[in-house]
Formats: C-alpha cells, structure tokens, sequence
C-alpha cells in the first residue's frame, strides 16, 4: 500500500493505520508512549524521507495526546491534559525565558469546525505591547507573546502564509507556534486528541486547508504545530465502512476478492456517487460541535498561558496584576 | 421492505426512496410536481394512515420546493424561491386577512446546523404588540404577528410543546407556523430544499430530536411545519455506501448474495462501529454550513414576511414606516 | 423632592441618592450592611408602601452586593462574589430540597448590554427533564431546575410576562427566579454590583423596560429577581453633570439660584437637546462592555449553579456524572 | 479656541464646531456641500498645515455623507447611500481598472462598536486569489481585491500598523482602504453618517484607538479612510450639557461669567468625577448598536463592492457565476 488513504492530519494515526496494513513498525519511525489517568500520550518520531513519505508527514516529532474523557466536558479531566501539554509542548520548544513568541490561529472563526485557532488566540494572555513598560523584575516569567488570527484564503484573498511571512518580519519572533483545526480518519479523536509537531504547518493540511506551508524552511525559525481534529471527512465515513465489510467477510473468499478487486479509482467513483454534490466538502461532525469546540479554545488558551508565562499562577491572580 | 431505513424528514424523499424499492407508486399517495425555472415543486398528499406507516409520515399534505441552485447564493435564485415558497404557503394555509399568526423558531441557537429555526424567527416582521395601535385602515396587509424561538430540552429542561402549549395559550392563535432544521437522507437535499406540511410537528423529527408533537391535535388549531435539511445523519453515509456496493455487483451473485444475507442488525453493528463513539450523534454537513444557513434564513425570513403581510411591499418602503 | 430622577433600577442607589437630599434616613426603610474582603453587601427592607414610593421600588427585600474588582477579571474576587451571592440568595429564597425552580432569563441575545440574562440561562446545569430518571438517592442536592430565554417585546411580539405565566403554567413551579440586565444612575455601578429582590419584576425596569410585572401577585409563587447594572442612560450623565455643577458653585448665590430656578422640565429640555435625535435611547456602557458581560454571566451561572444544587461541587465532579 | 474640546474624528464635525465659534469660515479649508434626496455630502479640503491643525485633522480631502433616514433601516435610503457613496469613493480615488486593492478591516470582531471595519471585510467580495484564474476577458470590470481584519492592539501585541505593513509588503497594492468605526461629538451622527479621506489612518483616532498611523507616508501608496461614528464619548455627553446650559444663562450675566472662568482643567475635572471610574472608557451608544452596525457593514460591504467591481451586478447576478 502506497500512503494513508483518505486524509488524516495526525501522524499517529497515520502510523496505526499503515502498521495495521503491514503488520509491524515501520522502519525510520520511533514511538514511545506513555499513560497517564486521563491520557495516553504518544510521542512519534520520523527519522528518515522515506518514513515521512510513507506516513504523509515530514520528518520531525509528533507528539499525541488522547483524551476521551475530554468529551465529559469534566473540569479535573480537562486540567490532567492541560498540564500534560504544557510538559509535552515545553519539551517539545524549549524556550529561554526571554523568547519572543508569536501565536498563530489559523482558520475561520465564523466556521464553527474551523474556528479553534482562532479562539484560542482570542483568550491568550498576550503581552508583546506591554513588555517594555513591565519592570525588569516583574518580566520574570511573563514572556513577551504576540498573537494574530489572520483568517482564510476565502476571505482574504491572500494565502495565509503571506500574511505570517509578512507579520513575522515586523515582530521578528524565536519561534512561531500554529495552531490550527485539523482532520481525523477517525470519529473518536474528534475533540479528544491535541496532537503537537516540530514541523510547522504543511500545505494541504487543517480543516481550512493551507496552500502554502509555515515551516522553519520559509520562516527561518522553530515553528511549532499545534492541532485538535474538529472533523472526520464523509469520504472516510464511506471508505472506512467499505473497508470494515470487506474485513467482516474476510473469510467469504469470492466476497473478499470483488471486493478486493475493486482499485482505489473504483472505491472513490462509488464514494463521490454517496456524497455528490458536495463530495470533497462534506464535513461530519458531532452534534455538540460547538460546546466541545469553545471547551477545547479554553483548555488549550489555559495550556498556552501556563506554558508561555510559567511563573503567571492564574488560578490565584488575575491578569490584570500583571496588565495594568 | 418495512419503513424507510435510516432517517429522513421529507416525505417525498421517503417516497421516491419507497417507489425505488417498490418500482412503482405507493396506494394512498397522490403526487403532483411542477417545475420553474429554479425550482422544482412537488405535492405529495398522504391519504390513507397505511400510507402515512409506509412513509413514516402522519396522513397530511406535503410540499417540496427544491432548488440547487441555492448553493450559488445567487439574489436571482433566492428571490424566485421565495416567490415560489409565498405561493406554495398561501395554497397550504390560505390565512384571513385578520388571523392571529403564532410562529415558532426550533432548534438551537448555538448549534449552527439546528439554528435555522431561531434565525428565521429573529428577521420576522412581528406585529402582534402594535397591531392595536395601528389604524385599521393602515392594518390592512398586515396581520398580527408573533414569534418565539422556545429553546432545545436540554437547555431549556422543559419540552418544547409544552412550550408552544403555554403560550400558545396566551397568544390564542388561529394558525401556527413551526419551523425547524431537519436531517435528509441525501446530501444533495442539504440547504437546497424546503418542505412545507399542514402536520404540524412530530416526535422524533427535526435536528433536535423533538420527543412531543406540536399539531392541531394537540393546540387545537392548524399547524404548519416549514423544515429545511441541513445534515445527514453519517449513519446514512455509510448505510448507502453498502446500498451502492451491493448494487454495483448485482450481478456477481455469490456477492450479492453475501451482502443481502445481512440482516438490518449487521448493517447498524457494522456502521455502529464505524461511527463509534458518537454513533447517533455525527452529523454530516457541507463544510460552508455556516454561511448557507445565513442565507437560507434570510430567504425564508423574507418569503414569510411577504406570505404574512401581503400588502406590505419591503423593498420599497421600510418596515418603521409601518411600524412607527 | 419626589422620587428619584432619571432612573435606577438598583433599590440601594436610589435609597442612597434620597438619603443625600435628605441628609437622613427614610421612615420605614431598614437597611443592613456588612463587609467582606471584596464586597459591600446592603440589605434594604422597604416595610411600608410610603418609602416604596419615595424609593421608586415597591415593599420587599432588596440585597446590593458591590465588588469594584470585578472589574479586574480576577478568579478569586469571582470567587468570592459567587460565594457571597450564594448565602444571599439562600437567605432571600430558602427552598426545600424538593423545590421546582423555573428561571427566566430576561432581555435580548442580540444587544449585548440587555444579554446578561440569556447568557446566564445559557449556562445553568438544568435538570427537569432528567429528574425522574435520576435514582432518588442520587437526587439529593440536584435540584428540579427549568430555564427559558424568552426574548424581548420588540422580537416576540408578545409580552414577556405574557410568555413566563404561560409557561410557569405548564411548569408548575415552586419559585420563579429572573434575572435581568439593569440601568443604574452611577457609571460605578456597571458590572460591578448584583441586586438580588423579593419583588420580581415590575414594568418599566430593566435595560429592555418591560411593561408587565412578573410577580408573586400575578404568578401565584415567590419571583426573585437578580440584576445587574449593564448601562447608564445618556441622560443620567448630563443630569449628573448640572448636579456637580451646581454643587461646585454652591457657595456663588446668583449662580445657584439661577441654576436651581430651572425646573425639571427646564433640565430635560436641555438635556434632550444634548442627546437628540436618540433622546431615551442613548446608553452609556464601558468599552470593554462585551467581555465583562461574558465574564459577569459565568459569574452568576456559576453561583446559580451552586446555590441550586447545593451538593454538586462542579469543581470537582463533571456535569455529565450526574446527567448521564 | 485652540482646537476642538473633546474628540471627534468627522473633520466637518470638526469645521462646523470652529466655525460656530469662530462666526465664520477657517482660512485654509474649502468646502463645497450638495444635496441628494437622502443626503446631505460636504466635501472639506484642508489645503494648509495651519487648517490642519486647527481643526485636528491633516491636510487632504474629506468627504462626509450625511443620512439621518439611515435609521428607519429602509432599503430604499441604503441603496441611495450606497450608490452615493460609490460616487464620492470613485472622484476620491479614481482606480485604474487593474489596480491592486488592499482593504483593512480596523477594529475588534467582538466588541460590537468597534466591530464595523472586520464586519465589512467579511462581505467583501474578494478575488485576488482567484485573479490569475479568471480569464481576462472576463477579469474587465472584477479587480484584484485582497482583505485582512487585523485585530486590535490589546489582542495581538501587535500595532495594527505594522501588521498592514507587514502584509502590505507581500501584496502590494496600488492602494489602501482602510475601514474603521468612529467617535462623533454627536449623538445625532452615529450610524447615520460616513466620512471618506483621502489621508489615512492617524494615531488616535478611531473607537479602538490607534497608536500609529496607516498613511502614504508609511505605506507609499494612496490611503483612503472610510469611517462612520458607533459612539460619543460620555465625556461629550458631560461637556455638551455644560456649554448647552450657558449658553441658555448667556444674558445673565454673573452665571456666564462664573463658568466661563471656568478653564478647561476645571472643566475636564467636574467630568472625570461624573464618569469615575471609567472616564476614558465609557461610550455612549444607542440601544439598538447591533442592529444598526449589521445594516451599516452590509450597506458599505455593497457599496464597496460596486465601487471596487464596477462592471458586476450583484443584484442581477451571482457572486459565484464570477468566482467558480
């Protein structure tokens, strides 16, 4: 099998998928993995070109974090996997305490699966404007962040990347953070899986997707990014139950083998036949998308603050101690 | 074949899905289409309450308005649906000049896809509270209005009939107007369709799942349901994809005949496990749901102001020069 | 001088302002007041309907709690008013645990100052129609808890309290709690200050001025009434203005007694002329209105939550462990 | 006089307040004003840096289109304005028909006063991404159109100036519009007038305050700013009261003298304690603002979309006939 079919932006799910076709790991592709109460956090790295091309992912770490409880809307559970990703995304892009941050929500805040970016961005603590007024010894701690949601090809006109491009040469950041709404292969990673990546962002990829990449290459510094599956699209709906037919009469020799027969030009004619007219733009969602959505902009706006402005304890003091 | 498998809100879709099976016209359902240039507009009269079973549709009328075209969000389009909705409204429920009008917006606010309802109601002329002060000789054209969106059960805790009942008995309407987002079975019905029905509101229709009725049974005056799909349940997604898979190998009989040996129950296990967890509650929209329903509740806002206030022209005067 | 002019909806504002002009206390209204490290609280007993005229607000209790950090967005000032809020409002409404309460959230969604109670009814852990399937063991500190938004008079076309007897009808309850957006006199008062009355709503209050009252008298129940000051009129500023102005030339005779010459009908004219062509529509809110709304709303939900469902710690436990 | 007392950001407004002082015209400025049936259009031409500074506004051309009929929201005044104003934005800048065209949306999203500029963008018909796949026989009449809603200062840590910048260096356009909500002396004017220049963006000006200018000075290409006014500062309220009440004492005489040796310290003082603690941040809108800014950003999306595209009939066609 060449590649993952029908789209994921998760290279963990990516890796599962083609393991399950191969039967074993797949050579230049290291895994770890670790539980914790609420979560199952694995770290994925892409050692080699050839991994990458076979994963659809650039070579670099992919960490995971998988938390179904977070469909509880539970606050103790949403605090386990805010405080696992402020451990992954520090060890990830360690920063020096006088780092110049720049956040970047892509996507489209008046479409609900799309708009996570943006949400989170709208709730960071962002301090670049106050910097220079805050007293040496207050900084400690409170690194200077700017933020900018800079919406859609659609309705801008102009790819996303330029507008960064253009926005990073003024703010002159060490490092760029994205984040972004993405897609899943599959239905239970929707709203339950925060997936951070050395990367950057890669054409193509997201719910909105991005023509042109936001990467290290094109920037000249780390860029992180950092991504929650909001959608799975229809296309894998119908592929996957193909595919769970095919497997459930495994033993029927005939069966397995029209069906086996079938190319993958067959299976896509058969599957754009179900989703015409809309085809490629069919989203499937859950029905709580818009609670679980602005839960998930909080808990990862609350990751954020605390990974950004470690010494800044929030629960105890309010923002504008540090603002005003 | 017993009922249609998988859920629809449209009669005439239960119906050509039926007379696909069957191959022919089902006893007790008398149809009537038309087209315009736009649209195409189809009457389906249930008469008989074994019809009614069949369909899964209460004995009643029940008129479609289809109009890709709606997609394009072209005025043109738009204006001659809402041309073809006034005409089609006035036949169904042929409304004297001084009837008391009681519409009811469904569905969720904050849930985009079940917010047509509220949407709807929000750009309603509504007149019931001036209508004293207006001079009879102005009152002319137009009639009293008024409108509630009630909420959803699981914000609201209280059924929304029971709702509609409660006021309903204050307002003492001589017709009530229920509008509400539905499910299709086919995407290609998505935002594209408009069905209109003098049966009022059923248990179990609509996006949000209503679990009491709202008709004239219940509030003892005309009830007419206005409903527009705007998801697929992804249940149906991969329902249809075996559907087409066992038809396209129809003539491969070992296959067929494997396929046609599952009973409904492996069809649901096997989809069940394909959508798991969310199972009933994913649905499939067109990624630029948000914007398609802005449009269609502008159109259907419009439609009902012309249908309710015939004499009121709003594209030559403005709505305070009646209401001031 | 009779009754307060220019508007307050806040009992102890307008208690306060006569008390000024009297340079005393008003026979028959009692008034408590204490401290906590945030809050002023003041409980004003109005006992007889002489005082209830001179205030402007019929007999009853009226409980201000201020907490002028709450402009600061802090989590521990929210905390401790949320807190405090709980023991009044227990205070003022003790309810059995068996206790069927219906909210209404009044005002209108779409403008944001008169959003306050919508916005809180948005957010309240309802409960009515799960309470008979909950095992009565696991009832205890879960209260039955209806709630609707019903919208404004100028949307509806019906009369608020048309609606909540219409529905308290089918409900049933045992109290009636709204809450509503306020107008104060004093700018300081915005967002900062939660009245909590044993005397519902009366026409005339509130930021969208509704013209029937919601009372025990009309419903039958106890309706407790719980606002907030989202707005100052227009007029109140330019009011206050002459005031300061005349108070700062006191000492000048001519000066003050040409200014106190001026009859109220005089300050008006001159006022309407300032605020022209918009007159009483003119509303004075901070800049910042839309986020501490936002936060207000989460604030008082929060409370509600806790005073409703003593036993509930959402701190702790998720909604969806006693929902599911 | 030394400028004008509290801040408007209309230059008529400016001129007319001076002039009424002054009892006649300010040397250096040129006006011309004409009539239309719904609208009164003064062009003001400040043709010297002494004018400038007298009237707080630089040296250019500013056009005001005053509609108070703006406020019946009737579509027949909003299609006279509209098509006004194509006509004043054409004479001010007249655009080669391939010229490149930068729009920015100022102001934040979610504060609705401040929220015209992003809401105009968002119905934008923008093509610049599209431009290179339109054949050019069809490109006649449908210019290069690229949009971006910058966000604001307190949200980005960026100054929206160098955002545009930033951008402006990737697009690079032949001109810049920038659209901004504003703050009018009076009330009368809010969402009933709209002010073109053709001098840019300055630091202060707007409801959200800019700190640095968006200007050809710092961007090399024409800047034309278009505004219409959502607020008056409270402090207006306050100050308009004082001078309306002596001017009303003007004949007698110890009063006139008394305030008028009142200087504007004293003044700014009795204010500031009116407004405590907001001072700065209090606005006054009219309680309908949300409506009236939806009907405003549609009326200038429609105008500017005729400006920019002049040889598409968006009533006749359909956006997407020009865009797929």
């Amino acid at each position: 099998m060449n590649g993952v079919p029908f789209r994921t932006d998760l290279a963990n799910e990516a890796r599962e998928f083609i393991e399950g076709y191969r039967g074993g790991g797949i050579p230049g592709v290291e895994v770890q993995e670790f539980r914790t109460r609420e979560c199952r956090v694995t770290r994925v790295r892409v050692t080699t070109p050839e991994a990458g091309r076979e994963l659809g992912k650039p070579p670099g770490q992919y960490v995971t974090i998988e938390a179904p409880g977070l469909l509880k809307r539970s606050r103790p559970v949403q605090e386990e996997v805010a405080q696992v990703f402020v451990g992954e995304f520090t060890n990830l892009a360690p920063l020096p305490g006088d780092a110049e941050v720049f956040v970047v929500g892509l996507g489209n805040w008046q479409a609900t699966p799309d708009s996570l970016g943006p949400r989170v961005v709208g709730q960071l603590l962002v301090t670049r404007h106050l910097h220079d007024y805050i007293p040496p010894e207050l900084r400690n701690g409170l690194r200077s962040v700017a933020a900018i949601a800079p919406g859609v090809l659609g309705l801008t006109g102009i790819e996303t990347g330029e507008i960064v491009w253009g926005v990073a040469g003024r703010v002159k950041p060490d490092v760029v953070i994205c984040i972004d709404a993405l897609a899943a292969r599959s239905a239970e990673r929707i709203l339950t899986t925060i997936q951070l990546a050395d990367t950057g962002i890669h054409p193509g990829s997201g719910v909105g997707n991005k023509r042109v990449g936001i990467t290290r290459e094109t920037l000249g510094v780390p860029v992180i990014a950092v991504g929650v599956p909001t959608v799975v699209h229809a296309a894998t709906i119908a592929y996957d139950t193909i595919e769970l037919l095919v497997d459930k009469f495994r033993d029927r020799a005939q069966f397995y083998e029209i069906v086996r027969e079938m190319d993958a030009g067959d299976k896509r004619a058969l599957i754009d036949e179900v989703l015409s007219p809309y085809i490629g733009d069919l989203m499937v969602t859950p029905k709580e998308i818009d609670v679980l959505i602005l839960e998930m902009s909080k808990v990862l706006a609350g990751a954020f603050n605390a990974a950004l402005h470690p010494k800044v304890d929030l629960s105890r003091h309010d923002i504008t101690d540090y603002l005003q």
